[in-house]
């Protein structure tokens, strides 16, 4: 049960941009698992991968393509994470990537992989190989929903925008999916997401709106406080719009379109945790005045992966002890506990190290029992601020992460 | 269920210490809520208290009484924290201290009060005043074992240990008690741990003692990650056995008095993590050559607080790539993954970055079904190493603390 989204978002093609998907037998079920994104030469493309020491094949192979040249495919699969493979997951990754670029006709270099599900278990490369005519034969420029559908591990819907914005005249599209459900946290997540647009804009600045846009979504989200081996996003122009080059951040081009991809950016992100595993409740922790921005995320994160808040939350028992409790857990040197406040949605419910004077039971409980709760903490001592994004511990997240491999 | 816990420890009285334990109405259902340990004039007492920056009231009052001089009576209830109760809770608190100062004819500053329970209630004070008579009267030096489930919250058993040695051909004995099941992290948790040894001991020296002992036992479990407002442990020692003074470390009475305090408190820290919320494995992790014991540390963290793992552990599905992916978490710079080795029990089941050649899943499955699991991650980096326990994660975890106020 996803909270506040729903299924097939209706996605517009990107022109210079081709996608297919299909059912390659990754999974032991028949299910769309691979899928490829094909973009038009002269396209320009920036990415940002997992933090995690552990990172899976395909991410080490995708960020060495992407050092020697500009992508032309890009080869998604899902049931497998290809990580914790050793040195026989880069030869599988590798050997994909070959047979892709003999049937595509272009440089093995030219050709990002990238793999989501199981950690530990092979590639299955020979059916991954066997899918590849299938898949270059079906791309489409209506590919976005199915290759939205392809990705998915536990997720239960399909996510995806898109935007459009005037540019000189001409009309540019963004479109982005994403897929990603459980293992997220800041720096990304077990977390796949491809946005394209068909703006012509020089690849540094590509990369600088990317980099800013990632900063305040896919960073500012955890559903468990884990961070994947396989995480990804991608952002490619592919130049077909008919305006001048963009290349400066300054121009109002420039602005528009990091205006449009942060939008994106932040509305996958928010779909990432509104389908959660598990998840019951979308909660939007704001924290303000303090020292730093750092300080602010320490909060955030001290809030956002608290097990004891996220099981009030998923009871909709509003335990605000539980919260204070994560704030001074924070390591915040100096806190002024009777400085602090509390806010659910705009109610002020602690303040001056007490549950504030108006503030009852029955007002709590109606907030944390919405499916959607946006929670404030005044730090009282800065002028910084930070937003993150999380979501409630069911016993369903329990139930979905003991029961994976199963 | 506790793992390899029974109920009912049988402690050992300590000379010159008396305990009681009443029903005071702090729960609303008739259970020991409320408990008193009276200790003779000439014991000395250390004490470590949480870390947390919203701590209670009592820690407030504790810390700053300790200061002033030696206690006589520790008074603790269970059932309410009196923390984020702001100045209120504090006067709550210092009333209740006054209350028994009075009725044992002694200083206020000699009175130690501790609370544990829901956070953000007014205390019940006048239900506490009018129980200390009957504490009073109920002292005894057999009440360890009462006093063990007074202090329970949501604890399935009463735990506690007492060992005794021989000192210069007199029997010394040391007995602690503890309470704490969630809200268990480093650096103290929800816990409160009470020890008492009939050492005639310097002060300095137990602190020192007491301190050591902490970090290798109450400073390296966790339970669900969150560091609790209320945290203690308290260590007396009353002076009673017929020796000399201990007064130096490498005395030999002080290094058997270290060994049993360190004995003790690690057991009632594994106790901790045997009796979890919704706990039903006991997992130790050893991290070894590692550079530094800071870095062993986060990468024991890392793997102890993923709900990956955790959620893993509970289903007994030996998802190893979970574990790495944790370790890859942890922070470490330029950690080399080929170099790292995984253990459960004594079998590999990683190497040279991916799965051990003899691993079978039949093996790892046979070992994480077992209610307690080693598990040794090697490094391949340095020297130091670090223990640290920990539990699983399990739905009945989340039914604990959803309904836990309800």
């Amino acid at each position: 049960m996803a909270i506040g989204l729903t299924d097939n978002p209706q996605l517009l093609p990107v022109p210079g941009i081709m996608l297919a998907a299909c059912s390659a037998g990754i999974y032991n079920k028949q299910r769309p698992d691979l899928a490829l994104l094909a973009c038009d030469p002269g396209s320009v493309t920036a990415a940002v991968f997992t933090s995690n020491a552990f990172c899976a094949a395909p991410v080490i192979i995708a960020r060495d393509h992407l050092k020697k040249t500009q992508p032309r495919y890009l080869l998604i699969n899902a049931g497998n994470a290809n990580a914790g493979t050793g040195r026989q997951g880069i030869a599988d990754a590798s050997l994909v990537c070959r047979q892709l670029a003999r049937q595509a006709g272009c440089r093995v270099a030219e050709i990002l992989p990238f793999s989501t599900g199981v950690i530990g278990v092979p590639l299955p490369v020979n059916r991954i190989k066997r899918a590849l005519p299938r898949l270059m034969a079906g791309l489409s420029a209506k590919g976005w929903s199915e290759v939205a559908r392809a990705i998915m591990t536990t997720d239960t819907l399909a996510k995806g925008i898109s935007r459009q914005i005037i540019v000189s005249g001409q009309k540019i599209t963004v479109t982005g999916i994403v897929k990603g459900s459980g293992m997220i946290r800041p720096d990304m997540a077990t977390m796949l997401a491809f946005i394209a647009t068909d703006a012509l804009i020089k690849r540094p600045l590509l990369a600088a709106i990317l980099r800013e846009a990632v900063t305040s979504s896919f960073n500012c989200i955890s559903v468990d406080g884990d961070t994947s081996t396989n995480d990804a996003c991608v952002l490619i122009a592919t130049g077909k719009a008919h305006t001048g080059v963009i290349s400066r951040m300054r121009e109002a081009a420039a602005v528009k379109l990091r205006t449009a991809v942060m939008e994106i950016c932040a509305y996958l992100a928010q779909s990432v945790i509104r389908d959660g595993e598990g998840a019951t409740k979308f909660l939007t922790i704001e924290i303000t005045h303090g020292r730093t921005r750092r300080e602010c995320q320490k909060v955030a994160h001290a809030i956002a992966h608290s097990p004891l808040v996220k099981t009030a939350l998923s009871a909709s028992d509003p335990n605000w002890g539980r919260i204070i409790a994560a704030i001074g857990n924070a390591g915040l040197s100096g806190l002024k506990t009777d400085k602090i406040r509390l806010y659910l949605d705009n109610v002020c419910i602690f303040e001056k190290g007490m549950r504030a004077g108006n503030y009852t039971e029955t007002v709590g409980k109606a907030i944390f029992s919405k499916p959607e709760i946006k929670m404030r903490v005044d730090l009282g001592r800065g002028r910084a601020g930070y937003q993150f994004w999380t979501c409630d511990l069911s016993t369903e997240y329990v139930r979905i992460n003991a029961d994976y491999r199963s």
